[in-house]
């Protein structure tokens, strides 16, 4: 399974040049498209979604992921195996949420030329998902280039308990506008009252535990504390992006 | 084939996780993505969509929908066989047209856990998903837990025709703007002047027999009445959204 | 490979259901969206999308085009064999670039029936999916239907060089706001000051070897001549849609 995950919209033709290219070099890829809707150049919310996505991969599995603000300057193409799994990307963090979770084993600088095409632009098709099929059909990791070490994300994320209090930073706003941040406890009751960045909230199992417009906290489906309002849109509501801080508390 | 429908965006990781879940499950299952672009919670919209893809669907396959803004609370997961083909989904009306249209043969309740994944707001992952591709790799419907019955759509859906007059509601509102309606006949000459709701417009075979801004009514590719504006938006200019009454007479 | 590119969009089920029917006509079909995002009725950026894609595929493959502001109306439903490729389409332009540059062997008018649907709103679905399916399957392009010619794209694409001075046309705005022009050369030096109509810009490798907001001019990823904004949208700040003059100079 090669699975994809970029910011490179739905409106162009390049998520679907990445596919032609998997086919290219390994006829019999399983494409997955996870998402192309990254915002662009959110290297934050992009390692957020490689970190989930990577979670859910059965091992063996690969998995490209393009968001990468400096394409063309000096930053490398990196593949590493982590986990059982292989991560394909710039070397600008993107991979590091998913690496440290999962274990890095190894990584190397993609050098091994696969494909016809070079530019300094659109690296995902010219070295990444070719590097990825690679790996998906069987290439060997170290056929691609000589080790190298991992960039960490260039973000201090945090999540500090105390006594009915979270201090932590939103890391992934999604379509609904419910702001995932990098917290995986919370000391409060189910049902109680809270305030998020100051604002009253209630701590709760889901969404529509709440009335419309109100705001909800709860633990995600990825095990992360999140923000919500109910029809509504709690990034919007509270003014939160990637990277922000939040505190909740009682 | 198992042919997913959601409103979960294009944004996000959640319609790629499914797709690696469906894998999972029936690791041979060949997915179709039919649309995650339902507007969020509009379970009008949706019910209309996985109407339309059920019908064009080849009998023995799957198909997965998804718009639950009730997930977590009460309402039941629920399979359907319907005309051949197996409906999965939130027991909110989402599957009710395309059974009432198909023919409902038997409803159960999804009870069998298929997934290590458990939450209250991706159900989607955690029960929707892998009950379809537990039976499009040959489960049985019998096997996912007891019978229940299918919960009606919550809209009063019409199609009254009289001379040279129709009153029906809108269910759909497409990229394009174009309204389609519940009716699926139109009491009307090819090129006749009609109006909708007071405004002027023609009654044609397609949007392109009007000139650009003017409003045309034609028989849609699924067989229902539809409200088009020629290089224009035709639910912004009437102000239709699902749900709301519309009126062509002669 | 059977590839799609269409104006149809990402929230409704049009898309998904071209992929349910090409599954109809040739089971083992393998699909590859490489985008439904067209602008819609943007016959120029369709054609673009065209060519580039075509560009990539490989010897055999087959692609389906979709932008289609005249459905309904006299123009042809046409497919072509060009450089090895097959390319099916409305005959309103849309191929023209990728068969004057991979090379037009031979096109017909599609007349034959291949599914049960028949529809003056949705060619795609009704003729262009089926033959593209059919031609996939390895029927003979001769079957479906007489031979025809393929019109022109009724915009005049030019790229005229002079001494540190293109003149050309813009062709396509992608998601990030960058504008490729028609030009496949450029009369300047790397970190060269330009202007782009009169505008300050500089002629580099990759667009992020200018500071955030200012403007670069580049030979893009497939091989033409682009202007971009780092961390902007060229498309705004310089108010250029596809077919638009553009005129660089140093």
């Amino acid at each position: 399974m090669l699975a994809l995950i970029t910011d490179y919209g739905y409106k162009d033709v390049y998520a679907g040049i990445l596919k032609i290219v998997a086919k290219e070099v390994c006829k019999d890829a399983e494409i997955i498209d996870v998402t192309h809707g990254i915002e662009p150049f959110n290297v934050l919310e992009g390692a957020v979604a490689t970190l989930v996505a990577a979670k859910h991969l059965p091992e063996g599995s690969t998995l490209v992921a393009v968001v990468d603000p400096g394409v063309g300057s000096e930053r490398e193409a990196v593949a590493a195996r982590v986990g059982g799994r292989f991560l394909i990307g710039p070397n600008n963090g993107l991979l590091w949420l998913a690496a440290q979770e999962l274990g890095l084993e190894k990584a190397v600088r993609i050098e091994k030329k696969l494909v016809r095409y070079s530019s300094h632009t659109f690296h995902g098709r010219d070295l990444f998902v070719p590097a990825g099929a690679f790996l998906e059909c069987g290439g060997g990791l170290e056929e691609l280039g000589p080790e190298t070490s991992l960039t960490p994300l260039p973000f201090e994320l945090y999540a500090k308990l105390g006594d009915k209090r979270v201090e932590t930073v939103a890391v992934y706003v999604d379509r609904f506008g419910n702001v995932m941040t990098w917290a995986k406890e919370a000391p409060f009751e189910l049902g109680e009252l809270v305030r998020v960045n100051g604002r009253p909230a209630r701590f709760v199992r889901t969404f529509s535990e709440v009335k419309p417009g109100e705001l909800a906290v709860y633990i995600n489906s990825f095990g992360y504390l999140e923000v919500a309002q109910y029809m509504g849109d709690a990034s919007k509501s509270l003014g939160l992006r990637p990277g922000d801080p939040v505190v909740v508390e009682a």
